[in-house]
């Protein structure tokens, strides 16, 4: 059969492969954190290995470039240009890097994270600095490289790899504003809170009653156990592939909020990925529409369901149940242990209130060092200067809770911080674009029904992938583009209304 | 830096891509089977196809030929010669194929295994015969195509993929002797065995202290944990890589001994696997040496050690703290259980000495049925005829459990059968030479000393992977080759003894 698309047609089928090898590169990480045994590390270091360099030639290859010229000119209808726009965008990435410096930035990274497991909890960062500071060597060059080939300005296109068409000037306008405001509301907050009998859940919580109490809340959040599992892992995550999704939690038997609510977040990323579109599966446009998007679902699920007294009053009940009746897991009780406002060393341990504090500080601090304006011997002083002056929290000398806490630069994944923040904003965006089509929203949440809002995610934003850009999809999905006023209106009615 | 070995070198560079890729592939197919949701297998077939058509081209790429012929030219050690042997053995199977053929065959075998989920439990046989029929089809054009490029007999070149230099002329022979004196054998030991009191164990047997339990047995066993894993699938197996052994097996909370003893078995396995030698991992030469050779450790652990008295009493009193004490656990009466005879049905389910007749029987007909004297419809008269010959059992009507009792012929795997007899027989060789130089081994192994066995086993098999061909290496660890008088040694002493 001839077609009008012929190069639409080849680049279509590219895809489809990279999304096939993809599918087994992502269960090898998966299964690295939640199964492999410690001897299997090397060999499986080296099959990753293997597979990232045949992805990067596949992504690379010399056919692709005149491929995406000559679809430009092929009759596509709105989807295959919007995919084409996608494929654009990934292969301009791809392109500006040398498989050399992919590979060189992998061994750098591996064995910067590698040592960074034992450097953190020895308070080492001295040790650390001396695998970090390649790291950072070769993120510079990715991001000329990347800047080269876009236009962009260094920390501008990394940030672009995981938040398209996201530029410093729009975040530096919104988290600017959340400085104005974000200490006060943390002061007023806490000092709330401080007139509150909070009752402490007593422990233990059995392991395996922890793990049945997620698996309930993970098939009451819609979840399909039919095409995704949950697993246990050191650090929790969201891996696999939309066809077959594999959360992680861990369980500590002193405390179950923590996996609990983690599991929460995890089924946001879980349920975007499982919805999909199915029809397009494999091409760009079927994939997430960015990290701020996919952060928005978990945190849409975490913070805006999963601190919302009508949700909270939902799982009380199942926690009874789970661990036999306390006064602390009464839902009012439940409800102020779930949205307690306490500033501290720890991000991924931060409240709803003070999270955006730890992202400032992390955005303002990378970006320097991505353009070359500090090195890495200057991240501590800068960093205990912007948790004073953000959080009032003193972290001298304390390396492991400060500038080494975050598997992210170890990593090299600068321009990710951004994302968790923005994301936050996008899902108080969402619920207010929700509660203007559905007043009683509120209501129905507290009467266990969370059909409208799951019915809103999908049609807005899951089954939407990376049809449009970011703004359009927030346009479209709630008329309007990023506008972070909700999130403080959320904040303000939640924890001083 | 130059070398003396050009050829060599770019040879061994691929295989060591093959090795890294299959790992990704392995895990897949153990996740598969382990872990992955029903939604999502259509995209892990997806994924799987794409890889095998990966490997595929790598193994049958057009310059390997040449370099195949290179390397013979040059000047290259031992080992190396071995390797290449090896290389030159797995080309020409994968060469003689295109590729066309190879995804026709998946096609085939993927559609007939999917159905014969359902068929075989409605005993459909002529529901199973519309998709068996293209399998037999595509593997026979499979056979006519290996046999062409490796001059052998089309079954002959079957077998030789996965027994690398049997041909039937000796499994004739050696199975003939069997079918001499095996009937009469099952007759005196089943007339003997019924004057024999024996308890029955008393259920319910919790499956997580049957778990807990295989996995003492495991430890006991040397089985790394560090470098692999125990998990649960519908059918046992042993998967993963050999830096990463993944071991499977099922609970059913009426029966312990299944799980038990298909755990010893799959610890036979994963150690051969744990112990090939490391230095030359991902090179064929450090290989399992074939199939009958991988069975034959699995058979020294399930039969060999598993059905002997000293290690029976061994595992008694773990099976009493594990289930609580009851006369059938004790030793003499857990030993009467384990060694117990009784043709049936089913060759998973059946005992060491009625064993092989289920393999004769499965021979006879795939052969027949590969060279093309008789069709699939033919099958169901002929099992009937050979299972009451064999093992005075009658199945007519019965095909669920007669022709369609296994994934094999559903999977296109012809010549894989006759390796578990070949390797029960091995397994009595190694045995009977151990005693030769270890004349005190059964009183060892009656003390709890295992060593001795895992040592022998080690020296002789393990490490030297695929080093010698199959004969070679019989030779050299027992000092003749094939030799299955000491399986017919070992059934006596045993059962008559």
């Amino acid at each position: 059969m001839s077609t009008a698309t012929p190069n639409y047609d080849a680049l279509s089928a590219t895809w489809t492969r990279l999304h096939r090898l993809g599918h087994l590169q992502a269960l090898a990480g998966w299964d690295q954190a939640a199964n492999m045994p410690p001897k299997g590390n090397e060999a499986r270091a080296a099959a990753m290995g293997e597979m990232a360099g045949l992805l990067h030639r596949l992504r690379t290859a010399p056919e692709l470039g005149g491929q995406l010229q000559g679809a430009e000119q092929e009759g596509l209808n709105d989807l295959q240009r919007a995919n084409l726009r996608e494929m654009q965008r990934q292969w301009r990435a791809s392109h500006a890097l040398p498989e050399s410096l992919v590979l060189r930035q992998q061994l750098a990274t591996s064995r910067c994270e590698h040592a960074w497991r034992t450097q953190r909890p020895a308070n080492d960062w001295a040790g650390f600095l001396v695998n970090f500071k390649p790291v950072l060597a070769v993120a510079r060059e990715e991001a000329a490289l990347l800047a080269a080939q876009t236009g962009l300005r260094p920390y501008d296109a990394m940030m672009d790899r995981y938040e398209p068409g996201m530029r410093c000037a729009q975040v530096d306008r919104v988290f600017g504003e959340v400085r104005q405001w974000l200490p006060g509301l943390i002061q007023r907050v806490t000092a709330r809170q401080s007139q509150e009998a909070v009752l402490a859940p007593v422990g233990p919580f059995p392991v395996d009653r922890q793990r049945a109490l997620c698996e309930q809340v993970i098939a009451l959040l819609g979840f399909d156990f039919e095409a995704g599992r949950l697993d246990v892992s050191t650090h929790p995550f969201c891996g696999g592939v939309p066809e077959d999704v594999r959360m992680t939690t861990r369980f500590s038997d002193d405390d179950f909020m923590a996996s609990l609510m983690g599991t929460v977040h995890e089924t946001g990323h879980g349920r975007y990925e499982q919805n999909l579109p199915r029809e397009w599966l494999g091409q760009p446009v079927a994939e997430a529409r960015s990290m701020a998007l996919h952060e928005s679902q978990s945190l849409s699920f975490e913070m805006q369901l999963g601190g919302h007294p009508g949700f909270v009053s939902r799982l009380a009940p199942m926690v009874s149940a789970a661990f036999g009746a306390q006064p602390a897991f009464e839902a009012h009780n439940l409800h102020r242990l779930v949205t307690r406002v306490k500033p501290g060393l720890i991000r991924v341990d931060a409240d709803e209130v003070s999270y955006p504090a730890h992202i400032i500080l992390r955005y303002e601090i990378e970006r320097l060092l991505i353009e070359g304006e500090i090195e890495a011997e200057d991240v501590p002083a800068l960093w205990d200067a912007k948790m004073m002056e953000l959080l009032g929290v003193d972290t001298r000398g304390n390396f492991k809770d400060g500038a080494m806490q975050d598997v992210h630069w170890p990593e090299a994944l600068f321009g990710y911080f951004p994302c968790y923040s923005l994301g936050a904003m996008y899902a108080a965006q969402w619920f207010a674009a929700m509660r203007r089509t559905m007043p009683d929203l509120d209501q129905r949440i507290a009467a266990g029904d969370l059909a409208p809002v799951f019915d809103w995610l999908r049609e807005h934003i899951w089954t939407q992938a990376s049809r449009w850009t970011t703004d359009e999809l927030a346009l479209r999905a709630s008329g309007e583009v990023l506008n972070p006023a909700h999130f403080k209106a959320h904040l303000e009615q939640r924890y001083l209304g």
